[in-house]
């Protein structure tokens, strides 16, 4: 086996599985519990829902591309230092010496809270541009990963996401949305109507309770499956945390129990959900076999610091199943 | 500029500057001056004479490729993580699960003494083989670099060595010879059988002056450069620290003075000189630049600690000029 | 809006809502849970149940002074640069060079137990004399808040004490007391006839069960609130941590649920509670919404390493109503 | 009292309750959960069942001695040193110039998962030898305590077990056994014929469920425990972790339920658990309080990280029935 | 003495000494040298030139107010809490709840090179508002100390900073002046012009070399002070780092050497030199005092990681003059 | 070759070349330079100046016992768990019940300054007793080692002192006195008194300039060394720090200089000499082996932070002569 077969090469892959893009930011979060300014240092790391899933895919074997804007500083090199590694391809990676690459501040501020501070107006990534867009690379891929919140950073990175969903469309490469709305960047009233737009362009749906309501009203996870599906996707996947999850796959609904873990960091949880999710459909496993992965991926995000960092290659997914504590490797 | 054009890009590169291999181990130090035992923790790096050369090419703009073998355990992840992250291939690292990846203890004694100690008995790196070599991928090369440790490790690690010196040889690719003399891993008269056998094929020679005198007699650094090169290498670099270096290139005799730096950690100097001289190499550029960048490249190294964490890139190659304390970004 | 008006501003308050004092100790503790001789580095902080309380108001949006001694060093320094951060009134704190800050150890032994060991025999805050108490000050609050401890650690301390009690009981202004047993300071039967004097001249009374049963006998907390309460106290206050509070107010007996948090730190909860209650107290809030805010203060402060380190702001307090696991703010 | 006469004295006893032997290792561990290659530092101790069982012994105020080989190196110093520091007598411990102390690493993979990484071939520890046996020391204990990882570890080892074992029987010494089998070092029919071999000829048997059923065959604890005690040993304990032991002891079957407590590391329970019931062996207690201090023992070792360094001294066993979170030392 | 009296004390002063305004940042820098993306964690703290002076005028027994904006956010609070916890008065700093507080990121490069990066575009800071200058606070002090910096970061800053020096020159409060060119913020056209026009109307002038030939040509430090004299001001002070300081204080020449030694972080060095110089011009001190305060200041700011930690008091300026390498205190 | 008879054992030796006793503290200082109530956090260890003499010896290979009084508390194990570790011998020490262990609080206050603060006023150290005195110890002994600390921390403790020194004597044991002044302590006079009548009786004496002259007058070391040697012992070292040492032993004026090293932490350099010095007089070496080996050891130890931690083993030594800066073990 080369380096490159293995859950983390770094080799460039010929054809890539999965495409997606959006904006990547350094993240900074206080390491002990409590407010921030207590803190005499903060941990640092990247953070970004696309590229956490791209990770999440290379974890479970499969391969992925990430593209967006880093500015010319010490965390663009970092962000492309870090996927690079992790076996990312970042050809389509941009670099623009006029705009800083963007900031986020986690505030781990009790066991079960945490805080978000952006630091991303003007930033790098929310200049992204359609020119930017790899038409090639989306075409040659088995799925294009995108996220509403590249539809909330700028005028250009919409545009952007509306010309790469256009693309795959056209080359018949399957689109998956993960709605992801964040407060700070949008009201509810301008997502909905963006995310209702994208939804009926989208192949496969992600969202939490609180987003498909965004979108449409219904009085259950299971209403919200079904109401996002009649808008075109085929796959719909309403995500409940502990509850687990609801899905309307090709017209069937699902219901799929989450893990049992002790969490100790809950974000990044729903990107891992889609890379397990995903993994299995580039490889055209069955639903069952997806959402038993993505809801394992889940598992594992949350038992670890950090939004990406825990994510399980196909060798810890079997660790899930042992009843010991303790594992010679 | 992609971030494929900057100084740490992932981007695979169709053509490759410059080719390695060797034995990279998992780094431990004691991150406070003093006896490792009083140590609570230990930070965790990588190195590898020949993957630190290649990083230092990749920062000062050039392509590398880097292959060798590395255990199936987190240490060996690390190791791939770490150089793709770096932007070096590493599509022909191979991934030996029947062997733990190499472990290396760096005991920083006192502000002026390190001492050394590896776990690399039996270990992943040391099992490299012919058959791992990719021939075709030096062929395509611009310049081969190897060190004295590959032929030191194991046998089939030397058969490995002649194996991928004679292919570079076959196909008018130079060899770039760094003696790199290990203590712990052979004897002075082992040592400088095989070395003399080495430096015979080589086109391009590292050593320092005790490593030098391994090989040839002479009284002074220039007999030792004109000694060296007198067995064929074109370009023999004797360095020496603080002293600066004594070379012999295509037959000229050249001093370049070191330049003054507080010296943090003065491992991984040499390897820092060779990516710089080979830098320039790869581009064609005269003897002078080629020394000029080797030594600077040697003054970032020694600044930071880490083995290779402290490498240049172009634009920190301006800051050594710089008079300024203080630098805005 | 003015720093000043926020909740951790330092803008003197032209009338203070709290006046408290008492000794306030530099605190060290293990990071990592275990016996302490094993750990390499302890965390330096500050603590003292008075000052807790003061700080506990002051993040609620009341003013706060308080005084006391501490000895001409780095540990008194740091106690009120800290007091002065929280914007804490300290006009009236002295620095007394003949004797030093007092330390208290704080030994994280198991995730449920903290063994506490103090240096504070001769200590300068043990020091505090009537001549250090300010009249002026205790009479323009609307109260004073004081606890047993000053009346155990120096027969000039007890003076003080007894000083300011009866001072501002002749200026009409309402004495808190938290009963505060500490077993390494007196017997239970030398602070149950103390306790029990002091109880007799204050307004609110705080007291754990075991506190309570010092002064007064009863079979359950409800007897032991009335029970203090016929000592003349309008408020007392029986906490019992996880089961929550009985209270007997005004005449009134009531029961208040805890919040069900995980908790990291149990020290200075009691304080929160106090500073809970009595930000609302001087507002002139009723009982139901002084209860609201003391469990909810209590509550955040045992989330949070540190005696007050992890105390509410009244934005805080909205977080604790919310579902949500991640905020951006 | 002397400072020998408390729980971690260094004072030479002259007599010895517990002779031990078997490989130390240096442990290096990440100090975030998550996986290792992600850590920046690996925390540093030392860890071996048998060492683990003297130092519990010593801070139950039992006397210990423990023999074995370490490196000439900074690992094995540490491995003396820390012995020596709790009071463990290492007079027969030998330096073997010749080979590097094993290295132990544990990756606390999620909250409730550890995965372990030897270095240990060809360790210094590996090549014990009968030639090392102190068969003096052997014949004045009041116990030997060995483990199945010595008849595992190489070939010189199990002679070395094999020469102890039966010094200790001509000398009248009961032998303890505690199966600790290692997946990494033998498989279960090697192990099984070489266990049995062993529990046939000990006094005291320590196993788990899993580790009995390598011996003996039998639906459930109480026939395993009667199926061990059938081959010979006196006194048999099967541990059953969070659900307690069930023992064979003289004939008599006893089941002891376990403590509650917060579970921080795993590892270590289970030679804490076989330090207090030989600490009351040696004192010539009765079975119910072997069994309660054992499992008091294993309690505290699994509420604090590290494997041994929160084994309960006598007045830790004390705090164990307090109902207080906070105590005065 | 009580704690206000002391060099870090809390009290309100009812008269200030220095009151000064500008952007103060939350700092954010690597620990470690080297590139920042290497870094694990940042240490977090402050920095602002015009708040590092306030600060030293305060450990050397003088008042100081600041004013500026910070955001509603966990670094305005930082920076807030840090100054009132070093006895600044704060009651006019500005919650600006519509924009986050700025950040300042150093790079430690290497031992004697810092990178620095701001995120200050659109920063609370830079909304600093004609509004927000406390008029009667200015014409109470002895001195209003403003710096270039405020003149570049936004137009209302500007507009604020001419407003504050109107105040002070109309009620004969003398103003001082540190050029602080920021290359990152303007050209050096455009503060070489804005500059001129404020050292104009300035009492007291503080400049680099390289800041001076912004306003004035000269051939040396002589010229230079000489020249910026002529513009105006009584006092000018041109800083030359190691090689000291020349001034031209009401009409004479004066040079004074810097003290020699180690330098940590030569950040803030400039401020407490400000500082210094002050503290004594408060104090109606002669000029030979004045300098010599500034330069033991400054010599001990450079001793000490971080803008302002480093700053002394009284009694560390005894020190400086010792000869013992330890001091019991 | 046992663990014993390297440079760190923790076997009992049957005869002892070094009997001391004193005072040891727990000791606390800052890891980052600079006023120690800006650190975070405080490193913890211990310190003492005989027991880092004592370690000092056993580093050299000789055997040491110390004794004295600790606290029943983390501290006093902390100071027993250590001096075991390292192999000297604690049989005689012993847990004061009735007082906490003593504190040293290292403030590093610039990179050349330390600041010193004792909390040892009524500590277990200070309540030293004659009847703690082992007189067949020192009688076996081949050297007592004292310090005028002792003669200063109370009466009991001087009281202490006269009896093992009288001990000594009468058995024909030499004793070894390090004056060790410390001005927190007592006063010059009263130090000068004392010191001169411990001198009288001492056979070996260790002072630096400054404390030889609390005792004798006159002009230079040479004649500082003259006039100790003039009222008694025979060996007399006068300490010059970077200016080495004068001698006057049996006689004999001796001029030693010091080794030039990178100073980190000039505290325990005295220690390490009298270490060094001693190591080789219980060997019967001759006087230039004694004043190489001390001057060596105290090279050693202020290149490392802590008091004793940096003390060399004679492998160590060699390494002082090495010219290489990196070394495999």
């Amino acid at each position: 086996m080369t380096a490159a077969e293995q859950e983390s090469p770094g080799r460039p892959a010929t054809r890539v599985d999965l495409v997606t893009f959006g904006e990547t930011m350094a993240r900074l979060e206080n390491p002990v519990v409590g407010p921030m300014r207590h803190a005499r240092s903060l941990d640092l790391g990247i953070g970004g829902a696309e590229s956490n899933t791209a990770i999440g895919l290379r974890r479970l074997g499969a391969t992925a591309a990430w593209f967006g804007r880093v500015g010319d500083d010490e965390f663009g090199r970092l962000i492309t230092t870090a996927l690079a590694g992790e076996g990312v391809r970042i050809d389509h990676a941009v670099v623009d010496a006029s705009a800083p690459t963007a900031l986020l501040f986690k505030e781990r501020r009790s066991g079960t809270l945490t805080r978000v501070q952006y630091y991303r107006t003007g930033s790098a990534g929310s200049r992204l541009d359609p020119a930017d867009v790899p038409h090639a690379l989306i075409r040659s891929a088995r799925v294009l990963h995108v996220t509403g919140i590249t539809a909330a950073i700028s005028p250009t990175a919409r545009a952007a996401l509306d010309d790469a969903v256009e693309t795959a469309r056209d080359a018949g490469v399957p689109v998956s949305l993960d709605l992801n709305y964040r407060s700070a960047l949008w009201s509810p009233d301008e997502a909905g109507e963006a995310l209702r737009d994208l939804v009926k362009r989208a192949d496969l749906v992600f969202a939490t309770e609180a987003e498909a309501r965004l979108v449409v009203a219904a009085d259950d996870p299971a209403g919200l499956a079904t109401g996002l599906a009649a808008l075109g996707p085929r796959d719909v996947l309403v995500k409940r945390g502990a509850a687990g999850v609801v899905a309307s796959c090709a017209g069937t609904l699902h219901v799929q129990p989450a893990h049992r873990v002790p969490v100790i960091d809950p974000v990044g949880a729903g990107d891992a959900f889609a890379a397990g999710y995903l993994a299995e459909f580039v490889r055209g496993r069955p639903v069952a076999e997806r959402l038993a992965t993505a809801t394992a991926a889940g598992a594992y995000a949350v038992t670890v610091r950090g939004d990406w960092e825990g994510l399980p290659s196909r060798r810890d997914l079997e660790l899930l199943k042992s009843t010991e504590d303790t594992v010679t490797r």
